[in-house]
Order: C-alpha cells, then structure tokens, then sequence
C-alpha cells in the first residue's frame, strides 16, 4: 500500500491520508506546534487528544540547544519525553537559525550560529540536523535548507536554491543511514523536502523539478509567509504545485490564517503549521466559524453564552466569554489556556469540515462561504 | 441530621463530614484556593475534580473589585461562573483589605480603603461583605473581621477583638436575612464566625466563648500564621479549641505547610486552605511522601521517573521529572500548570491519608511518620 493515499479531489484540492510510524493522518490536516516538546499556553500532550489534534511539531533548534537532543534519545525519544503517541514532525532548524540566532554564517558545509539561550557557538549543517532529528525519533523530519528572506535579490535567491538543493542531497544520505543504524529512536522516520526560491516562480519551479526527482515520501513549500502579500503566496503556490509529485503530500510551512489555510487547499496544499492559533489565543483574540473576535472586548462584560456557540471543543462545553474575559482582564494564566485550547481546536475543526466537505464535493461552495468571513474580526 | 457529623476522635483529632447546599465535605479538609475564581497556574475547576478537591476558596475583595459581584450575582453566582458545582467558600474580604489595599481606615462601620486594582476608594462593612458573599452565593462566607499584625500591641488586639465580635453580630444578621431573601443566590448559604486575638490566650478564649454563643454553623480561628512562629500558633489553638463547640467544624485560616496542617488536625482543626501548593508550585517546589523537591535542580535533568513515584495524580501518571525540569528551564507555561496541578492533589490526598488514619486509629502514627519529613527541603 502506498504511503500516501488520495482519497478524493475537488479541483486542485485533495482529500488523502498518510501513514506515519505512528498512525496514519487524516488530509488536509493542521499540525500543532510545541515548539520546546510543549505548547504555548499551558496545553499538554495529552490535552492534544482532548483537541482533535492528528500531529504536533516541535523545533529542532529550539531542543537542540535546550534541553539538548542527546538527552532526549536517552530518555526514549520525543514522544516519550512529553507525552505524545501520534505523529510528530520536527522542522530542520533552519528557519530558527535564520531567524532566531546571532551572528550566522553560511558556508556550504552550512551554517554558524550563537545560541539564542546562552550565545555558546554552535554549528549545523543537512548533517547535523538529520542527526539531531534522529536523536528527536520524529515521525517526519524536514530537510535543512535555508530560507531567505522576501524581497532578496534574484542572484542570492538562485545561489542559495542550489545550496539548498545541494544540501537536500546531505540530507537524504544522512537520513537513509540514520534510520538503517541498529539503536535508531524511530527506524520508520520520514523525509520531506523542502523548496524553495521565494517569489521567483521560474526558480522556484526548476528547483521543485530538481528536488521531486529524489523520490522522498513528501515536499514543503518553504519560504513563504516571510513578507510576501497573500495573492503573491497564493500564486507562487499555484506556480510550484503542478511540478509537485502528485502522490506525496505537500506542506505549505508556516501558514497560516483560516482563510489561507482553505485557499491553498483549493491550490492542492495538504499539511499546514502556524503560530497563529496559539499566538492569537495569547492575546485574547478567538477563532468563530463567525470571524475572530477580541474577548477582552467590554462587550463580552456579561455574556454568559460560550466563544462560539457552534464549536464543541472543551472550553465552549464549559466556561462562558464573560468568564474567559475576567480570566483575561485579571491576567489569570487559565485564561491563556483556555484561549489556546479553543483556538486549537477550531484550526483541527477546520480541517475536519474541510475534509467532509471534499468528501463530500461541497468544499469549493464551503470556501466560497468561509475563506474571508472567517479572517474577519467581529 | 446534624449538618456536622463527628465520625470519630484520636486525641483531639477528628475525623467528621459536613453537609453543605453543594454537597458532602469529609473533614479534615483542605480547600483549594481560586483567589479570582481561577487557580494560580491555569489549573480550571473542571481539572479541580481529577485533583480530588472537595471545596474551592474564592475571595470576596477580588471578586467585587474585579469582575465585580453584581455582574457574578447577574451571571447566576459564583459556582455558575467558574463552573464548580461542589462547594465554595468565600472569605470575608478583611484579610485582602488588611493586606493588599492601601490607606484603610477603620472606623465601627466598617473600613474604608483603595482598591489595588485602580485606586478607587471603596468601603466594606459586615453587610456589605455578606451582601457580596450572598450575591457570589457561596456555600460558606466568613464573617468580617479585622486581621491585626503579630506582634500588636495588646490593648489593640483587645479593642479590635471586641470590634470583631461586635462585626460578627452585625454579620449574622445580615446573613440571616440575605439567606431569607426571595431571590437569593444560594439560600443555603453557611456563615462561619472567626475568632481573633493574636497570640494573646486569654483574649483568644474570651473572644471564643462570646462567639460560641451566637450558634453559628462553624468557627474559625484567624489572624495566626501571620509573624508568629509555629510553636506560638500550636499553642494558640491548643489554647483556644478547648472553648470551640465541639459539634460545630473549626476552621483554621491560611495554614499552611503539610506537617502545619497534620499538626493542626492534632490539635482538633477541621478545615484548611492555603496558597502554598499552587505558589510553591510556580517556583519548582513539589511535594512528595520524602519531602519538597525542586524541580529544577540539575540532578533531575536525566531523571525519567515522576515526581513522586508513589502518586497517582495525573502529572505523575504522564510526565518525568526531566520533562517537568525541561518545562521549568525553558519557561513553558505548561511546567507552571502541571507544578500546581501535582502540589494540590498532594495537599488534598495529604487530607484523604489523613481521614484514612483516624478511621483506622492510627493517625497519631501517621504523624510521627510524616510531621517533620514532609516539610523538609530534600
């Protein structure tokens, strides 16, 4: 049997499933992001399950300098460390490195860098990252590659292309040896690739042409949401998608709002990360199938009537906006949390309906009515 | 049926049950403090149930400064409001007052003070401590007291005292009478008296006997565990319980440690609330059988085993202490959240091995064993 399946299309969108180490995943699926093996806001691994969640990501950077990728392996691997018996896919530390740490320097082998948490300096390169993914015993690990700002000048967007194509190669070496060792934390870890050549769509499609042909279990979009506008993404994505191999699942990295999140499932996209809901949910502000809205809002004073009337998830079965507000207006933590569990699991809810609605042939009427209401604040 | 039933004695420990408008308490009880109808640590009172917690403690200043006690009267009480529906204590509001708000004034009315939320100026009196004590509709409300300092000079102590006990009078009338009242929250509401005295004995009985008289549903003793040291507080209660009606629960305010609390039920105490295990917890400290451990402490980087292998709370039926210690390093939020949620299922499984020991008659062993080892910094 095929790793991934296609168990329908709509168009460009596509309803599947893929087969992990462990378990199989449901697609179109959001991936819920725990950066340090925990999420924002108070919200364990085991409240995952509570939230509909189907695969968490966590940060190759961030649990390499802290608390250290070697004594995760010791202790059994990332699953076992917090708590998570599905799928995990761990990033490649790249974006962190270009974006978190000081003073890198890039050079083909890859790239040094000062730790963000004590300044100690550090090294990573395709090798490196794999080993330290292996160390992680993720389910899907992501090829290193760099992620260049937009706008970039066309010249360093090419060279860095190549590199990251050049790398890709490291990286897969790396990974066929990795998961062959005999003490391997999970034999049955995944490689994705990932392209890149920002806007640049002529790079970005003889890049995808380059990298599809190394046969690996599943392809990202890396390098967008970094500064472009929506329409720039969205065509970008439909430049690079008709190179994609149609039977490996596709991940646009780092998106996004509910709204993007359905557009680029009309453009063929099947795993997304973000923030987002987390982040958002921080600052009091709660995804509805209505748009979103500020709980912080004096409005919500007393109003005894759950975030989203519609939405099943924990908090909604539980605690009304006037309650959530005063947890927000007394900075009480549970407020964060509940915040953060709702939104969470209004993003996996979401991909639930987008996924009964390919089913069931309805999604491109279901995208008609929700891709800008839901992006609205209310 | 007597709404308090002494089980059975050893000493002058007890083992008994109280009936509240919410349900049964087992005492010797602990109750878990939601300051602002939420506990320290994002712990909801829905988790409160898997954390075998009997009775939540709310304040009766927070809540009418912030969100203020008309809007929770509005939104149907205080057990609707955070979504309890075992029993709730609220305080009175005079220990806030007396510690927390500034320029008080303190006349036979009542105290005038500023609120620490905003400065406004504000006065509570015994009625309108009931009044907001009815409109949360809290099972049990304390009577309005003044708190004074260890050490006070003893003419203060006496004149605040009678103060106290002419404030308690005020307090049962108006309890009295909110109780009767055609739309009264919950008009099964208790009213406990509090006796005061510092660590002046013969103040203290004086003040006990007076009290005594009214007939109320409980008695507290407060105004200890404020500067005294713990020798001078045991003494104060050993001096003052022989005056407590023996059929009515005595409860002993803001105490304390895990041996305080064993050594109190010694001395014939009831009832128990303390901030300590959820303000412990934020800092690391977690209770275990041995004795307090910090979390982070560098020995328990590569330790896979839970806090306290003997403890069947749901923290340590899922997470190591590496994963806690990991959480505590990298400031998630989660470590905060799973710290408090252990601590307060120690404290309310310390009561269950406590009421298990007096039942068996072997409580006095139980507190040889364990007074002095769980206090102790291991």
């Amino acid at each position: 049997m095929p790793r991934f399946k296609l168990i329908s299309k709509e168009g460009r969108a596509r309803r599947g499933c893929f087969q992990t180490a462990h378990g199989q995943i449901q697609t179109p699926v959001f991936m819920n992001v725990a950066t340090q093996a925990a999420i924002k806001g108070a919200v364990s691994c085991v409240d995952l399950a509570d939230l509909k969640c189907q695969i968490a990501l966590s940060n190759t950077y961030h649990l390499h300098v802290r608390p250290g990728d070697h004594l995760i392996r010791e202790l059994g691997g990332l699953h076992k460390f917090m708590r998570w018996d599905k799928p995990i896919l761990t990033d490649s530390g790249g974006f962190q490195i270009f974006s978190l740490a000081k003073l890198r320097k890039i050079r083909e082998e890859g790239v040094s860098f000062n730790s963000h948490v004590d300044g100690r300096l550090l090294f990573m390169g395709p090798e490196e990252s794999m080993k330290i993914q292996a160390n992680l015993g993720s389910d899907i690990a992501m090829a290193f590659d760099e992620c260049v700002k937009i706008p970039s000048p066309r010249k360093y967007v090419q060279d860095s292309a190549d590199r990251t194509y050049r790398w890709l190669i490291r990286c897969k070496t790396a990974w066929e040896q990795s998961i062959q060792e005999e003490n391997a934390v999970n034999p049955g870890q995944l490689l994705f690739g990932i392209n890149q050549g920002a806007v640049f769509h002529d790079i970005r499609i003889d890049h995808m042409k380059r990298i599809s042909e190394l046969d690996l279990p599943g392809y990202a979009i890396g390098g967008l949401a970094v500064g472009e506008t929506h329409q720039e993404m969205y065509d970008t994505i439909e430049a690079v998608e008709e190179w994609m191999p149609e039977d490996r699942p596709r991940y646009l990295m780092g998106v996004g709002t509910p709204g993007n999140i359905i557009e680029s499932v009309a453009r063929g996209v099947d795993f997304f990360d973000c923030v987002m809901p987390a982040r958002n949910g921080r600052h009091g502000h709660l995804f509805t199938m209505s748009g979103i809205l500020n709980i912080k809002n004096e409005k919500y004073a007393s109003d005894d009537t759950p975030i989203d009337p519609s939405c099943t998830c924990p908090v909604c079965q539980h605690f009304s906006r006037a309650y959530l507000r005063h947890l927000f207006k007394s900075q009480e933590m549970l407020g964060l949390r509940l915040a953060v569990s709702h939104n969470l699991y209004f993003y996996n809810s979401l991909m639930d309906k987008i996924r009964e609605n390919l089913e069931q042939g309805s999604f491109n009427e279901f995208r008609q009515s929700y891709s800008k209401v839901l992006d609205t604040r209310i």
